[in-house]
């Protein structure tokens, strides 16, 4: 079992209080060792063991692999026609989903799959390392299962999500029934999550309720898109019913944000949606103000928010959701890794996953500092190199 | 002399009003010749004819290459503290500059060539095949010479900046003095344009006269950074001294935006500044419905826009600006050209220039459809592939 040492690392990136000063817990000058998947060691690189293999980072910040709590990747067709039109002044609307579920339901499993594959590959080469995906764009109990188990081939994160929207196939009550029912049983051996969207033209609270308890008792985590459109229940009824994370968060009143800083939910914050929406953003000063845990994801999605790219997402926290170059960052690593209940990825410390990224910048704070620029210079995951 | 054809290209823009419909003078299932680094046809694929050398676009659209008419790209040092400081609360002011001199003073020609030529390749990545370079971080009749020099290295399209601000070690009556006369006299063989700073914390009105009047009598064309930080008269100068660009336009009066439909002169929109300074954004929709020509540019520079991606201004310019996903990609090309006063890039015809972006999408809208994704496959320059 060989041991790499990665050295030559500006500034690396722990996410470990016990390593560094500051949120980051950040080390000057550092290195990395990797032995079988996972860091073996962290510190100042003129105090590194000898290993078998030496590699250098050429000077640049290493961070934790971006953690992506939140991705609709598995759909076929697209929806370029509805975001111009979007961009001329029609306001986003739940609705438009119907749109990729007919071209989803419509696609053959290789086309799903190979279009699924190509995404997954642009988030790795935006640093990506560790992606949630959910269903959501079959709507019936045979594509809900096969999106899934599509999923399923790229990442044991997967979420079912059939109650995205009622399609406009079936009445109300029906698909609720089905969803809890037949579509659940189809889905769950292939899903950890189920989450609901519980928003203006999906799902209220009761339903909303109803969809995640029968979830939860299956064995499924519980995630929920909420106050995305508008105030409402969401925030709340995630908290109560223990759930990993809020999506969204982008209308909060006061108790929403009470009710977050005193339960166990992230609030999960995709700023590429509100970008892609023209919608307003939501507030992390606000959050992190009162103590929520953030997390950062990219949503990606045809309809609200078709990118790939996490450092986009930090970009755009930092310019318009009020959050320091550090806080974004954290977000998109540490916050994504709690938004799963996951304590192996987002922080590089001893025993943890050696999932990283090598930026081609002295230090992580470029990502918000260069928008749009491709600095991710290198990929590892599991200890080997992706990229 | 080879020709070569690049077809399989799902949509190709033109900007060629006589080759297809819209503004983009789009031409669907497309293919192009290029004959010794010129376009020597465009067509529907099925009509294309016979050619020395077969390529193919991969079912992507194929555009211009981008024309980034501003950038700042000789300097040392970087600004990241300040940018974070910023981001925490802090305006921008043009002072900011004197950081960057004393940087790019202190470093040797090497070291300021290769930083320009890492900056190059990256504008390359983005899709960029025409660069406009300034100086204006020497600010001594020595460094902004020897800045130009490295500049020239890299295009034709240099800019003398040495009126950026007034350095801390002159009185300003010396310092323009000293812009007009030894400065200008010792970058002029490496200029094609001169520019100057009109705005709060720079130069007035009548200095700015003074300096565009000396460089135009030296045979330079004008180009005029304007209305940024606050309005001001910097816009109105540029179209009375018949400038081929005001470049900012972010703070603009009725009076302003008249003279700009009545003038020759083009308003360069560069929204990374406001992005990275979190400004408000021009207004581009106001512009282009007056009958204003309008460019796009990246405006790189270490202080308030570190970005080389066009694509990143593009979504930009739609989110935020008031563009059509259509008019932001004719601002990235055949407004940079107009804004450079070249009829030879920035459109796709028989004896224009073979540079062009070929795209890892269908069409040219998923640049602002999908934002921070890396969607540019291939970039031409003069009839050969770069990447």
């Amino acid at each position: 079992m060989s041991s790499v040492l990665l050295t030559d690392i500006a500034t690396l990136v722990t996410n470990d209080p016990a390593a560094g000063p500051g949120l980051l817990g950040e080390i000057p000058a550092a290195a990395l060792v990797m032995v079988a998947g996972k860091v073996a060691w962290v510190g100042a690189a003129r105090e590194a063991p000898a290993c078998d293999v030496r590699m250098s980072a050429g000077g640049g910040a290493v961070l934790p692999g971006f953690v992506d709590s939140h991705t609709h990747l598995v759909f076929a067709g697209d929806r370029l026609a509805e975001f111009t039109a979007r961009m001329g002044g029609r306001p986003y609307q739940a609705g438009g989903i119907a749109t990729t579920v007919a071209a989803t339901r419509a696609a053959p499993d290789e086309v799903l799959t190979a279009r699924t594959a190509a995404l997954v590959d642009e988030l790795h080469a935006s640093g990506v390392t560790t992606i949630e995906i959910k269903s959501g764009y079959g709507l019936s109990v045979l594509d809900e299962a096969r999106c899934l188990a599509i999923a399923r081939q790229f990442t044991d994160e997967t979420t079912f999500l059939g109650a995205h929207v009622v399609p406009p196939e079936h009445e109300r009550g029906a698909y609720l029934d089905l969803v809890t029912g037949p579509m659940l049983a189809a889905a769950a051996p292939h899903a950890r999550w189920i989450d609901v969207f519980c928003d203006r033209g999906a799902f209220d609270a009761d339903e909303a309720r109803t969809v995640a308890r029968a979830g939860q008792a299956k064995g499924l985590g519980l995630r929920l898109h909420a106050n995305q459109l508008e105030p409402g229940p969401g925030v709340q009824l995630a908290v109560e019913l223990g759930a990993a994370s809020a999506d969204h968060c982008t209308h909060l009143t006061a108790a929403d944000v009470d009710a977050l800083a005193h339960g166990s939910t992230v609030a999960t914050l995709l700023p590429g949606a509100e970008f892609s929406t023209r919608a307003p953003y939501p507030d992390a000063r606000r959050l992190l103000d009162a103590g929520v845990t953030v997390a950062l994801a990219t949503d990606c999605n045809p309809g609200s928010s078709y990118t790939t790219s996490m450092p986009f997402c930090i970009a755009l926290a930092v310019r318009e959701l009020g959050m320091t170059p550090a806080e974004a960052v954290h977000a998109a690593t540490a916050g994504g890794a709690r938004a799963l209940r996951r304590d192996d990825v987002g922080v590089l410390r001893p025993g943890g996953r050696a999932d990283l990224v090598v930026l081609a910048a002295p230090d992580a704070g470029y990502l918000a500092y260069r928008p749009g620029v491709a600095l991710v210079a290198g990929v590892w995951k599991d200890g080997r190199p992706m990229r």
